[in-house]
């Protein structure tokens, strides 16, 4: 402040003196008489001895300042690096445990500075982020512990640094709208930095973080492209939305194996890395394996009928999936993760269909229960209803299916496979008749299916394979497979299909196989639909597309 | 029966016939006279007679058991193939829960025939297997229901059959050793095959199911090549020990992720399809990207430090690992099953590793409780005894284990890495000292640890990095993480290191990233070290080495 001051008053007079040497003109325009050129020397002199004054006196402050004693000295300030020095056996509050309960007490956290404030030289707000919980607090100078070098300091620390604050919890004269933790905020006692940002942020995480709707309000506000994001990922991944997102993400395969280890299946783990393409050669990825050629599993299809040959009774796997569809669209991914399971059953494939569409409903339940706060923070920035379903869920045939689409005056051929458009048309049509998001189709046409999906026993026409939709989606597809070697051998000789790759498959069934049903979900796409969102990149943690194979 | 009377009838007559047309002598060895040869003749006629009324009689028999009317037609058989065709909703009994409980009770059961034998006509001895668990069934001819055909139906059924039976429950005579379920057996009243053995098993279950100990009695019993059992996995899946084996394995994951979700961190799924050689560009298996090529990751370590980075605080995974590694050794795959960590931490990496500690003391208690019948079946074919260990995991130093194995006369560098006959000598001397199978190896020397490795702060020849062994068995190997970039970059030039793959990574941190500490574990190998098993193709579904890709 001192030195700004100094440099005020010494232009002034450069300026001052400018005006003398050069043409001296009076008010008028003309030159000056003699005795006003005096009178002019006389102010100037005046003016010169007043900005020396200011000058010493500006010194003068800045020398006192300098001498004085800062009373935060070590209170503040850049931590050393963080090499596990010591453990101190502190207790640390989270950011989303903070609330009116603790007033008075003294906390210790550990967080993000979000913002920083400063609202002149005496105060200072700093907006706290851990993970999706944010939290209000203040600095503000004091004779006792708090200097205003301490709150300079605060209001100069970068947004996304992290910061280690010993504070006291104090009740807000009224509530912090912006902020989660809206009933208390911290009086700020101690605050070190611990981790720096030494880069310029790649975007704003406030600009990643708006709505569609803030947007509609304000078409001025900045935009952050897709690509930037995702070339930013790891620093994206600090939004609040895509914090909860792989939340969720994370949820849905902790019911997934909640309900199945409590229907006692076994969790399996087949391998990624074949000998053969062994689901059609298209779309798969080759792999150099030492002296030969082998390929990326597209599926745990055959391995997981292999565990049902080899006396598992039920299996699931949550594992990755490649193909190599060179297909850059919102839906498609070349590496993703299925969630797969396979049941021998006893009578009937609609076992093992009845307990998948159970197990969805536990998912959809669990997920609107106990990951309340987490949908809730998704909705804050992509706003999506909860799907409608009922106790049980409703199961139609493909017939149905067909009669509905045709009775909303769709041309639908018998046999043939249901268009994306079509299947968003039904879940409209099913929602509208039945009332609900969620929905099995049952009893598909047997040409549209895999080889190894085994047929109607009334009609050849059609299968014992189904879909599952949510919001018309599909969100998994499966089948009661052919567990007799015979028939899988007739079966691929129709569909002339080159058995060769096949035959380990084949010889799986040849020692006797329990009949099953199974079917396959990818994860980024029921929690897309779930979450209502348009691209399956943002439910991907590092997604891998044709174009993309980075971070 | 009566086709083997006729049989035995006839080669009798051929045998004297054959006496009379040749040579003809008397007991004495001389020809006989005319009288003597007379008797002999009318012998023959008298012979020759009853043998003619025996196969006219035995002929009769056949002939009324073919018109005999099979009181059990209906009973019995090959079902039909399960296409779905209906849904009774009849109760089935599983094998395990069939007990003393249960007597007089109809049950209806589905298992496969692990033997069936007949003892003479009118009995036939089943042993029926479900998953791990066996039981007894019989079949007695009876005037009632019980045919002499059923019987001979039920003793011609091959090995590994899958059949269905409907069955009451009685109490044996005694109990039935041979198997699991032995305080109850099952009296058959239908039996029917519902799924065929079509070709020659590859091998006899029972031989794939001998304990070492048995091969020590019996140095004559066969023995199932290692290779043989491989190429028919699916097979070998069948044996008691393996179904075992792979439930174990799968109660691992889940009291991996049961912990570490109660400890509030969130479950990963990080790209397997990587575009740099991130870990060193050896041992890593490439791919054909599209127009590019990409590679197989070797571990989640750079994306789990990510998800730190992004502010998921505590993260795990559970995905398969990918090494080129050209080692056909008995603990080496090239795909194996990775069980990461990582976790952000307040003040020091032994919060982390603490609850990694206390992690496996949670893992392994609840195998013994929670898995004791698995754990039981492995044990009966591998003999092991459980790990021993208290109630926290003990700490050591790296510099304590050389003065531990310096004492017991061995030589060690005192910064040099233990080689694989040193750890298992310091695990013998462990539990020795400490009585202990279960403990840390805490400050492993700097040189012998990867780059991203935090330097110790007090000695920089050391690292704050760990390993956990079990039995002097490696089963985890983890450290704190360097997480300021430039510390990041000095340690990557002072290793000569080529940083231009790695500046994706380090820019992770440069937005600012708390410290943090993690740990991997090879799930395969620790389910074989825990259960004394001597190769990791043993709890492998399908193990990947240098020279197998298939089945």
């Amino acid at each position: 402040m001192a030195e700004q001051e100094n440099a005020a008053a010494s232009k002034q007079v450069d300026e001052i003196t400018q005006q003398v040497e050069d043409v001296i003109l009076g008010e008028d325009g003309k030159p000056l008489s003699k005795k006003a050129l005096k009178k002019l020397e006389k102010e100037l002199e005046r003016e010169k001895r007043k900005q020396e004054r200011l000058a010493r006196e500006a010194e003068e402050r800045a020398a006192r300042a300098a001498s004085e004693v800062d009373i935060s000295v070590g209170s503040y300030g850049k931590a050393k690096l963080n090499m596990s020095q010591e453990r101190t056996g502190r207790k640390w509050t989270e950011v989303r445990d903070i609330s009116e309960a603790l007033e008075g007490q003294v906390v210790h956290v550990q967080a993000r500075v979000q913002t920083s404030r400063a609202t002149g030289s005496k105060m200072c707000f700093l907006v706290l982020r851990e993970a999706t919980a944010t939290v209000q607090a203040l600095l503000q100078v004091d004779s006792e512990a708090i200097s205003k070098q301490m709150v300079k300091f605060a209001s100069s620390i970068p947004s996304e640094s992290i910061v280690e604050i010993t504070a006291t919890v104090v009740k807000p004269i009224e509530p912090v709208k912006s902020c989660s933790v809206g009933d208390a905020e911290l009086r700020v006692a101690k605050l070190f930095v611990i981790s720096d940002v030494v880069k310029l942020l790649p975007f704003s995480l406030e600009d990643a973080s708006r709505s569609e709707l803030e947007y509609q309000k304000d078409p001025t506000l900045v935009r952050v492209e897709r690509s930037t994001r995702l070339d930013g990922r790891v620093f994206d991944l600090r939004t609040p939305a895509n914090n909860a997102i792989f939340k969720i993400q994370a949820a849905v395969c902790q019911l997934f194996r909640e309900y199945l280890i409590k229907e006692g299946a076994t969790e399996i783990h087949s391998p990624k890395i074949i000998s053969t393409a062994s689901e059609g050669g298209s779309n798969v990825f080759e792999i150099t394996y030492f002296k030969r050629f082998a390929y990326l599993a597209q599926s745990p299809q055959l391995y997981k009928q292999a565990c049902i040959a080899g006396d598992f009774g039920k299996v699931f796997e949550i594992a990755p999936v490649f193909r190599a569809e060179d297909s850059n669209t919102p839906r498609h991914l070349t590496e993703y993760i299925g969630l797969d399971l396979e049941c021998a059953f006893r009578e009937h494939y609609h076992e093992v269909m009845d307990m998948i569409g159970d197990m969805f409903l536990y998912i959809f339940r669990n997920l609107e229960e106990r990951w309340a706060h987490e949908l809730q923070v998704v909705r804050r920035q992509y706003p999506s209803e909860p799907p409608k379903f009922g106790d049980k869920p409703l199961r139609l045939e493909f017939k149905d299916a067909v009669a509905l689409l045709r009775n909303a005056g769709e041309e639908v051929g018998e046999l043939d496979d249901l268009t994306t458009p079509l299947e968003k048309l039904l879940g409209e049509l099913v929602r509208k008749e039945y009332g609900t998001d969620f929905y099995m189709v049952d009893k598909f046409p047997l040409g549209i299916r895999p080889f190894y999906t085994m047929p109607d026993p009334e009609d050849s026409n059609y299968s014992n394979s189904y879909d599952f939709f949510l919001r018309g989606q599909e969100i998994m597809s499966g089948a009661q497979r052919i567990h007799d070697p015979a028939l899988l051998r007739e079966r691929i000789k129709a569909l002339d299909i080159d058995a060769t790759p096949l035959e380990d498959y084949i010889r799986g069934f040849e020692y006797a196989c329990p009949p099953h049903a199974g079917g396959g979900v990818g994860l980024e796409r029921v929690v897309m639909f779930y979450l209502g969102l348009d691209n399956i990149r943002l439910t991907s943690l590092f997604p891998r597309d044709p174009s993309r194979v980075e971070p």
